[in-house]
């Protein structure tokens, strides 16, 4: 099934792809680069996925499955200028292949054809309206989240709480609005999609602190990331926030930690040393432990969310089997 | 009936400028500041007489018209940044005042507000889409527009017919895409949305040219511009690609001209001495009377779709003397 859709939203993508092979070439090209880069594509599995699990016709979720892949995908282009960010999936960032303006802008298109795409769904006008009513929600918050990312990375410590909401707002809420809308097209009363929202939501979160933990503790390095690169770049994760938590008690361990915290490496072998040092103290603190735990316990409030829902159970137990799996991912 | 127009057209945007004083200010901050920057609100205007015209209820387009203001101020902002321009209308564009970064995602969130007002607008499901389609399709080209203009920029020399599709994906099609939007919610037929669209968009041609001809010609120093600031900057306007055409048959004048547009002026006398080199050329050649008479026939063809269209004579008028007297603005 998954791999049926999986084959579907490769095809649509590709017809996508060469529909936009059109002038002007410097704006339609970054958006095929982006959409060639590949990528586990869950946000438009999710989508087909959560239709299906409401027994909905799929080929009418198609299109806003494609949607929420461009808007996730406009996302990436404008947060990596933001960013500075020079490589994506270990190629060049749009705005380092091509230029600011170019990604600026051919961003803003992924967007607008985001919504064409929603607008060419053969949906009714009940469904239509909520549907693009979730979507703009969605795409408000993750705008929000993202602010909220760059504030914080202004100032020197931020709360275990902040940081949650912040992670909510920009990457949760897409997976909460993918499953939403999927459902809603697939014919979901509201209060059915509610609970696919708060089983999205919770998955998001799960992802998320899962992203965090395979920054230091992932197999290989794979997608780009350099290995610690998290913690190279000082960046605010649920490991440094709860370490730095619960080391504020040890004065010794939070001078390290804090020492560590104020360097902005330079050369590949302070990074190096700057990683193994800052991993030790997580080691001590068995913060690796406490992440996984924290991750299960937002798989199963959303296993608890997807429960309350009416909805065949081996079909249900599909999506559950298929968000562990991406929870049990090493790398 | 225009000024009750324009009264709630700043009514609307005080109320949704107060909706939107909500966290992270970093991100809402720069929409109230460039809403409240003003300008002649002419696009919600044009929704909003076009829906008159139609005799429909401008209560009903009053969303879509502060839409369509916030989508024309979300290219300002990022055309803005790609432009490195530090001034709009005499005060600091939103990158220069805060950065790029939030100038990119305040920029993107009035993008997904606009749509969320469409959402909002009370429309029957059949105009929502339609209006929908005809935002979408206009977004997508004002942003084609864009990348046509960043791509021209890099060439010494286009055509006069390059710059004319240019300013139609640029500017006109905003202009039009407000009346036929106007028309739709007034429940215009699509022939008659057709025919707004061809009065909308030739109306936004005779605007651009306009634009050009005050650049030189016009009375005072306005919104910040600088008198001569196209000669100054070199920008390709139908003055410049015009005069160029004219002279190509002289070679003592194509050389003079050639030499100025090849000259990066840097202190405030040399720009000085440029733009009254380059607008002797301009005087010699005629080319403001080349000028008038090129808005002057877009106005014609504008004024021909509109009197195609079933609507009453006396708010037909009302719409053609408002474009008339923008078209005569001296500054």
């Amino acid at each position: 099934m998954i791999e049926k859709f999986q084959h579907t939203i490769n095809e649509e993508i590709e017809r996508f792809s060469s529909e936009i092979s059109i002038p002007p070439a410097e704006l339609y090209e970054p958006i095929r680069y982006m959409l060639s880069l590949g990528g586990k594509r869950i946000r438009p599995l999710f989508v087909l996925m959560a239709c299906d699990l409401l027994e909905g016709k799929t080929e009418n979720a198609i299109h806003a499955a494609l949607a929420v892949e461009l808007f996730h995908n406009f996302t990436l282009v404008h947060d990596d200028i933001m960013d500075n960010a020079p490589l994506r999936r270990n190629k060049p960032t749009v705005h380092s292949k091509w230029n600011s303006s170019t990604a600026i802008l051919s961003g803003d298109v992924m967007m607008v054809k985001a919504y064409q795409l929603i607008g060419r769904s053969n949906l009714s006008p009940d469904i239509h309206n909520s549907v693009l009513t979730a979507f703009n929600e969605m795409a408000i918050k993750v705008c929000e989240g993202q602010q909220w990312d760059l504030n914080y990375e202004q100032l020197y410590r931020i709360s275990i709480p902040q940081y949650f909401k912040m992670i909510e707002l920009k990457t949760a809420v897409l997976i909460a609005a993918c499953v939403k809308i999927g459902a809603l097209i697939g014919g979901a009363k509201e209060e059915d999609a509610k609970y696919l929202y708060e089983f999205g939501k919770n998955t998001g979160m799960a992802f998320q602190l899962q992203d965090d933990l395979l920054d230091v503790y992932g197999q290989e390095e794979k997608f780009g990331k350099q290995k610690g690169g998290d913690i190279i770049a000082n960046k605010k994760t649920f490991l440094m926030l709860k370490t730095s938590d619960i080391v504020s008690s040890n004065p010794y361990m939070r001078e390290e930690l804090d020492q560590w915290m104020g360097i902005k490496t330079l050369n590949e072998k302070d990074s190096s040393e700057k990683v193994r040092a800052v991993t030790r103290i997580y080691d001590f603190v068995n913060i690796k432990k406490i992440t996984e735990e924290e991750i299960n316990a937002y798989h199963q409030k959303a296993v608890v969310a997807l429960e309350k829902l009416s909805a065949p159970v081996e079909k249900k137990r599909v999506l559950i089997a298929f968000t562990s799996a991406l929870l049990q991912r090493e790398s």
